[in-house]
């Protein structure tokens, strides 16, 4: 299934996508696509609903963030070869790991705000893993069955608050709608192998990353595994997977976003984002 | 008022602490002490009950975390001057700030489980400013008007997993049950400076802090303006504001916590904790 939530920003109604492409709502058999709707008994049963059966939203809404009630956005660091290369990092020996803050979600088309002061605004198209259950001390070999699914994330980041104001990643990660998510929350089922999605972003229609998660360090079973031995993954909970090469900071001189801009990315199977980068006032 | 939460975990109550230091229920009041509770409208209005028209709490309840629907547990590094010189770092030119996951809060005398693996828990009491008021680019001036209140916080922090496991130190800081928060959110009308409040805590009885938010590097206020201008402050958010020195990392030679130690801290006027720390299994 490819669940979502659609319509204005806090009043988002739950839905899926159907076979046509077309919005089902799905607000008679959930509240929301959150924690409880995802857990592996409730997928069982949403999987059961014939989509036809299912009233058509109206119009061309607006998409959401395709889960709400996440309590923790956990991010992995420098999980791509090239992108630690081009980042002048080494491939760390285990996973890196910082959070962006929850407030930094929107929807997956939503305009992105460069903050004030932001000159080093940046993009990193990356796989997102949505916990369906909760997750403690888990094996790798049995770690994919905490997952509920997987999204489209672009961890927007803000180099100069990352990295030259005094330290920990997470200052340049957290910014208000640094975090759009979506369009759909992918169930497991649908996505055979998260290690084999090609992956691409552009900026004013130029390729700026063309990647597949087949150069991921860290894979999606090893990642919740590992994550599971330091904390308990929640129902809601989202991990990013790292981003391939290709961001600004890695250019030749290094490019960053300015108002106006338009920045679409997708993971294959996955889904399209695209949003237009405004100067917070 | 000094505003807790009171009862088994997950089914906490709310109440508030009276003169006599009975614990008062004010379930008809609000449903939770979370975000809405404690906005500025909602405070003035818990202001005018008389507890003594609140019914009393039954027997000796547990504590829960004095603030519920927690959004970011942000934390400041190395904030006051001797404990960036006793962890031997220097003392930052702007704040350091990391997150601690909002799974790891607990309330004030929980068990703190010591991780699988772990080998360097270690203690950190700390200053809690709890946000009653969405807060964005605020002035430092300004930024007071955004806090409910305060609280004394634990921030137990993993030694190895922050510094020794390939970098960013919310892997150390975010186990669960490494955030103890309470035993009050005291509003701020009853803290007359947060910046001159004695702190301390024991080890089993011995003496390992023992100093004042008269040393901190940055204050209340200047924290709230600094983190709104990289994210919106939301109601319920905390900002656990950093340790003075005595941790047991900073001990020659270095003191960690194992099964069965029993760690005590307060701070002046927000009362005390008191945890067991259990070797996880």
């Amino acid at each position: 299934m490819k669940l979502l939530r659609y319509g204005k920003p806090g009043k988002e109604r739950p839905g899926l996508l159907d076979a046509d492409g077309k919005i089902r709502d799905l607000s008679e058999h959930v509240a929301d696509i959150g924690g409880a709707a995802i857990s592996p008994a409730s997928l069982k049963k949403l999987a059961k609903i014939d989509p036809s059966s299912l009233p058509l939203a109206k119009g061309k809404p607006r998409l959401g963030p395709c889960v709400t009630g996440t309590g923790k956005f956990i991010c992995i660091g420098l999980n791509y070869a090239d992108h630690a290369a081009e980042s002048g990092m080494a491939v760390p020996s285990e996973p890196v790991i910082f959070m962006k803050a929850t407030s930094s979600i929107v929807g997956p088309d939503d305009d992105v705000l460069i903050p004030r002061g932001s000159k080093k605004t940046d993009w990193e198209v990356e796989l997102g893993i949505v916990i369906g259950k909760t997750a403690k001390y888990v094996t790798e070999a049995d770690a994919l069955n905490y997952v509920a699914g997987y999204c489209v994330i672009n961890d927007v980041s803000e180099r100069e608050f990352q990295a030259e104001r005094q330290g920990q990643w997470t200052k340049g990660k957290s910014c208000d709608t640094f975090g759009p998510t979506g369009p759909w929350l992918v169930t497991k089922d649908e996505v055979k192998d998260p290690q084999n999605l090609k992956m691409w972003l552009t900026v004013n229609g130029k390729k700026r990353q063309n990647g597949s998660t087949n150069t991921m360090v860290y894979g999606a079973a090893y990642l919740v595994s590992y994550l599971s031995q330091f904390m308990s993954l929640l129902p809601g909970d989202i991990i990013s997977t790292g981003t391939p090469p290709g961001v600004g900071l890695g250019m030749k001189p290094p490019k960053f976003l300015k108002n106006g801009d338009v920045v679409e990315l997708g993971i294959e199977g996955l889904g399209t984002q695209k949003q237009t980068f405004v100067q917070d006032k």
